[in-house]
């Protein structure tokens, strides 16, 4: 196993620059692009990390893949809807490197790897940042990244074990795990139902999502969706890291401000109020097709995603009628 | 049986209002209201019906049902959400008088028939009208009025078969049936699963409601909605009148344009718009209620009836918020 001593991160949006603002001062840091006025700020400026950390960081920023070098690990920190077209861009490159997902949802290891013959790790993140811009961000919530080998073609556990370290020696919070899956499972099962429900009611994750008092509160469905998604990750064998129902009701009990006014906008509430395709299909749709797999019901999962996907739906129908 | 002579009509929305300007051709109209100057301008100036009818009605209108007199006919004509409020209105008044309720869904006549022993007539409508200002209406949609004696505390069938006759001799469509559930739930089955879907997805009747090529189409979703709610009439006994699927299928396909551009917008979808409470309860609501009953699974219908009390939820939240 090769040491670590470059690092290219495909999207540095919050999370991607939050790794690469902190794993540069371990090793080399090289962030792939697509424009080229974030290619020569990152080049000019490097990275600037505020908040939690202090640092300043040196990057290798460019728009051609070719122009990196090689480097022992890749992080692909894209949202789970650009996965593939940052795999795309990677194919032919980086023969000797290790790949590390990190998107919220599942398949997206599936999909990097049809572009390269790479190991792969799984990696899930707690953490949180606000970019500032192209050279700036802030990191704010200290959590966790947690990584294992992929269950399909995964990286060993020696080189697993060493890119927690690096992200630990780096300033951020690490664990590896030998099989990553009943994590990402709880935080799977967790994230197709507040984000669906979210963005399908326009709530954001107040109080009312752990309310189950009468049979018509927001909490019972939430609750049953949930049951739902815990059926199906048993079903595959999977024993979940954290309850999912109780991961609810802590986030809106403790959250911030503990008020509702404050509470957290999912991502895919955010995405359907800017008529961004969301993440739904590697979150409420992975659900439902392991459920398909498997032979077992998910009802719940199957309207919540039927309904994203309408409203998806009806924004590309204004486009075309935009169009024509 | 007393013969018809004069008819009062609570809830003088669009469907209200039609009634009353076209009942009032052949008895003596009158109308329950909540506003001085809507009793003061009905006074003075009738009822005028414009579009697919052509007449000019006298009124006698009132915000005191005493001032009414006595009526052998009450059309309950407002949203579902107001029957309660109208029902305590006319309790202890028209001892006479047979009530019938015009409302989508279910459950109307049980929540009536806690005011007065007034035996009741089930009736759904298909016609449709805008009501352009308290006086002023205009016949739309020329479809049929369906009536039955209610399941429980029912009219006779004679009354219903008057009260059918009366309506067709003003110029409105009717048919009387003995028994009206098979065409009531074939429209509530079809109202709660298109309306809930509407207006979670806030999609008007678009053209994918119908389309279920691919298992996350939205049609698929319509399809089993309305398979699951089908499920709970069949367990009743009923057997419905007409395909809620056809009904869906055909909207769509043969709608006023054929075109997505002008789908018709589901009224639950426009309270949500306009933050005004849904009928929720008494559609989707309605066959979650019925199902538990019988011990069905109803798994959609819980969910999006939960989605859309959330939605409500959080407007009355808002309120909240902004009274403290």
């Amino acid at each position: 196993m090769k040491p670590i001593k470059s690092v290219c991160v495909v999207g540095a949006g919050a999370i991607g620059s939050l790794f690469a603002g902190h794993l540069g001062s371990q090793v080399s840091a090289r962030v792939l692009v697509r424009r080229q006025e974030h290619e020569d700020r990152l080049n000019r400026e490097g990275l600037k990390v505020s908040g939690k950390s202090d640092l300043q960081t040196p990057i290798q920023a460019s728009m051609d893949p070719e122009q990196l070098g090689d480097v022992e690990l890749i992080i692909i920190a894209t949202k789970a809807t650009a996965v593939e077209a940052a795999a795309q861009r990677l194919s032919g490159y980086f023969p000797d490197a290790t790949v590390m997902t990190v998107q919220n949802g599942l398949g997206c290891e599936d999909v990097v790897a049809q572009y390269g013959d790479w190991p792969i790790i799984s990696a899930i993140t707690f953490m949180s940042g606000v970019r500032h811009s192209d050279v700036h961000v802030e990191y704010e919530l200290d959590t966790e990244t947690w990584l294992g080998p992929w269950a399909g073609r995964g990286a060993s556990r020696e080189m697993t074990q060493q890119v927690a370290e690096l992200i630990k020696r780096s300033g951020l919070k690490a664990k590896a795990f030998d099989d990553v899956r009943p994590a990402q499972w709880s935080k799977l099962v967790f994230n197709s139902v507040v984000n669906s429900i979210g963005a399908a009611t326009n709530l954001p994750h107040i109080k009312d999502f752990a309310k189950r008092e009468k049979a018509a509160d927001l909490g019972q469905l939430v609750f049953d969706m949930m049951d739902e998604g815990k059926r199906v990750a048993a079903a595959q064998g999977i024993e979940l890291y954290q309850d999912p129902w109780e991961m609810n009701v802590k986030a809106v009990r403790h959250g911030q401000t503990g008020d509702d006014e404050y509470a957290h906008v999912f991502s895919m509430l955010d995405d359907v109020r800017s008529k961004r395709l969301t993440e739904v299909d590697w979150l409420t749709g992975a659900i439902v097709r392991e459920a398909n797999k498997l032979g077992i019901p998910a009802p719940i999962h199957e309207a919540l995603y039927g309904l994203i996907k309408g409203i998806e739906h009806s924004w590309q129908q204004e486009d075309e009628g935009r169009r024509t």
